[in-house]
């Protein structure tokens, strides 16, 4: 028995709420059980250096986390004077993520940065971060479709993101902290609607595990992000 | 006529709402009109080194605001790598009003610190800060006390602050941002429930203005402070 | 009494030296008993990137000690690569001080530094950085006029600053570092040649302050800060 | 045809230089084609904070790349005052795949620092660090146990890593610079030596890739680690 | 004829002014020519982790400018964040300087820190903190015996500095700033009252000098350390 | 008897390899005793900001060294984000050494950036980057004339760099680390192909030294960079 004491192919209870910032051009508070996060996008009618007048648009994220976010208080990063090296791995997963399924053509020359802070912190915090990140991020273009700052919405798909984890060898779903803490291997995959897999993270935490073993997980993704997709989909009202 | 349309001695609409975070000792999140912050108090048990062996508490506050917290994205702190001297002078306001309600020898060698971080900015944010930083403070005392860690609560009286402005010459309760932004004048009021006084911090932003204009400002941050007595008593059940 | 032995109303000795830095535009030295401040004004030809293009003029502060300054030494900013909380609210509160008394716009788009560095450390350094920095900036106009590169000076009018404090319930003027240390309370008042108020920053260091008291501060202010302007008038040769 | 004319299942040429670094404790010079870093182990006879007292031992890592190592020049990070958010990824990864076959009890109370530093970059650069860091760290501890620091040797199996990545939609092994800017998907795979997996960091650069592609890149990297692992073996005599 | 009009062999008029600074246990103002820096010599009861338990004392210093002590202003270092590295060059000269002159065993584990903040830069502003350094660290040793925490002074020598340069092929001494931007070689020496050479730091800025002109560079900085070892004797009232 | 047991006039082995790094323009490992430092030097085609515009060029140059270049492992400057100010001041003293031998109105506006970094420290690590820096300069420059982007080489001559050390009051030659350690006194020397003097760096560790010693020391510099010649005319095959 996992210590949830959820199924092993359980996901907690998700909540997903669209336009939860007031001035952002999209936005979504996602829970997964305990764990919170403020996912917004903000809309710039410009791009970073590397990418001036060559028609295509940019899609990046910045992760951060509440000092008190979590058990016991962590050191706030803008007075530490710098970002973790967690922190920026985890800001460069989500960007790589959501531009996955976005035609940066289509998007014309703007950008997107996708603000994901974490309010509480209960495990699965970048998972939930990329699947409140994909509502946002998609509410942003159809309020640039309404502004007629761009003709269509360039989102070409949907990505969602969930953790899975070995518990006495066995594969469960959507780890939460205290799981994630003890699991003997961790893993994160970004998956698309259609099936695609955008980006695997796992990681032994203890013993190396086996072929099969991944496969496992990879199934309860699966079966995970489908659950996420459809919450994302009557988040956008689609 | 302000530009809210509200009474010139009318606050903006007041919720408090206790225990808002799951992991810290004390919390409070506060909204005064789309104004909204989340305090947090956590509790540590021991004090800076200039304290030590003295047998006092600290009691200290940090502040921060959500990039996209404001109607465009500022700046992330932690990607700059340093907190603005404006966030760094508010956060020193909010400590100082703190600790004139604490009785820090009744404290013991504990320290608490208050993060108080916006999630949406509509004017008077380091104000509503303060406000709801007491009622985290409180509910992370009585959380010490219920704990046994500290014999009884070492709070002595309330805190709260408002901002007061000049508005056609005449002073307006409570400033929203497009009011602070083209007022004559500015001036934030930290008051104790007993009526004193624990820090003015008054800028004339435009035509320096004259004493009966500071007294008048004065006045309206007492009856505004007394709603927001009211509404922290409440909100610690008092 | 209070330790200095001054009567409540006495200020220090003053002494402005106009033209004290050899290769300001502007400059003077000022002391308040031992407190020494050299305030430099850095005449510009450029304003900063949010004023391009605008046809107004900057005036802004920086303000900084030498290591041994004070009492025991403390950390040269310069080697802990930062600037601390206190030292950024004070140039902030030297910027918007002097700006209150110039017409940006008959500047045109030129930038003034105001550099104010302490020398010697005896309480009310910022008060004595803002009437120091006064003279200094008018000088750097009188410079800028004599170089024909503006038509006329455009400062409106005198602006000063003095601390008052509560000791033994009673208002006294112009703190000392032991007298500020150990005062009640302690405000800082930036008020014009004209009885204008530009600021006011008043803290309870114990017990909060009443009304009352705060207007007994106030009235000492005036009568302060009047021999401070008589002194900058006779310093710039007026 | 890959771009490199490599068949899919080629390494490139391999070469570890034992020994390589004059004052380290391990050290070990890797060259997988062009790309060429040298790894140092570094031994330190205490343990960070957080192990102090636990009686065991810790490997870390830290990654860096001389400014030229690369086609164009990059900043040096020391000048710039800050490591990549890349750099710390990379770091992070070689530590976490170390510490999977180190039995850190048995080390006792000391630490090792692995270095690894690209002298030359041509794709691959994290995955030859994380197989030259093992000869490094293998002999770092043979020299402890011939100075009778410790009793035997700690590491409890091989570890290598290797890139492989999909191109024209098929798995290929081993990706140099070029072939790795232009391929579909882009994995890591960090494996023991018994087969077991310590981490996949798998990444669709273009389209999202599929299961079966997953399971084709897998099979590739146990062939080309069955190499490193030989090549590991000679290095330090076994 | 060199630019100043001064003769090849002659200094600019030196001031000492020992005391200067009210807080420093010693300090003094030295002028060369319009150059003006500040020095004080700042006591503490420890010494630096490296010496603790050695029965040995510390002496080390800081450089500054003012911002304005430019012909045009500079950056504040505290501003940017960090020290340049000419700062850090010359700090290190100047504590390195003065320890050559001081008996460390003799001092016990005191630390004395020497800070040099130019006020006026006219070239030549490193030698003159490292003349008017002395005369600090001597004030502050002559305090420290007085107050017996030292049984006697533990200075063993004088020590003095002055720049010398090739104008028009020929050495010229004591250069003054536009001296040194012309010059064609531009040579700190730092020299001990009996004649010792503690560092020469010799630059040729344009074509590379002789023997014989290093040589003749050497000379002059006799002559004038001879004046500078002087003023030094008379202002600690030898 | 010197510690290395050389004679006092004696160079350790010189090795130098051109070409050493595969993607610099122009590349040179050097090597002197155990000491090695890798030069690459990179060209740009532009010039920083104080430049632009005036048809010259600019050569500077940045120095680092791995962390377990050295005895005991020294941190790394890029994970503590700065250079220290030893770092600086040998970058300051390449940069002005190569551009002493470089005509820079013959370069255009080109920029060439030397990065010395040493792969093993055993004592002169900055006299051999100034020697190996020559080469890779000199190479890049070639590779710029076959590429047509300049029509001829601008280097005007060569320099190189040795330290020498008083021992027992006696004169050595190119001290390696146990040597410099304990060493009188140690002084850089910068000289040309024709005999100029490009730099000195003399400094007394002890006991201040005399002008006879001095002089002693810059013959066996001449003797010792006399074969630095030697070696860099063959390494570019002059």
């Amino acid at each position: 028995m996992r210590p949830s004491g959820r199924a092993a192919d359980a996901l907690r209870t998700i909540i997903l709420e669209p336009g939860a910032a007031h001035h952002a051009e999209g936005s979504c508070r996602i829970r997964m059980g305990l764990t919170e996060v403020l996912c917004t996008a903000s809309v710039e009618g410009r791009v970073p250096g590397f990418l001036r007048g060559k028609g295509e648009g940019w899609v990046t994220a910045e992760y951060g986390m509440l000092p008190r976010a979590t058990h016991s208080r962590g050191d706030r990063e803008a007075a530490r004077g710098k970002q973790s090296g967690r922190t920026q791995e985890i800001q460069r997963l989500i960007g790589r993520s959501l531009r996955a399924v976005v035609d940066r053509k289509a998007m014309g020359e703007l950008s997107i940065t996708l603000d994901c802070d974490v309010l509480t912190a209960d495990g699965g915090t970048r998972c939930a971060a990329i699947t409140g990140a994909w509502v946002a991020l998609h509410l942003a273009f159809q309020h640039c479709v309404a502004k007629r700052v761009i003709a269509a919405n360039p989102i070409i798909g949907q990505v969602a993101a969930v953790s899975c984890g070995l518990w006495g060898g066995e594969p469960v779903l959507d780890l939460d902290y205290a799981e994630d803490s003890a699991a003997q291997a961790d893993a994160n995959f970004v998956l698309t609607g259609t099936g695609g897999i955008v980006e695997i993270q796992a990681t032994a935490e203890g013993e190396p595990f086996a072929e099969a073993q991944l496969l496992g997980l990879l199934g309860l993704a699966r079966k995970g992000t489908a659950e996420l997709f459809a919450a994302q989909r009557k988040a956008i009202g689609a």
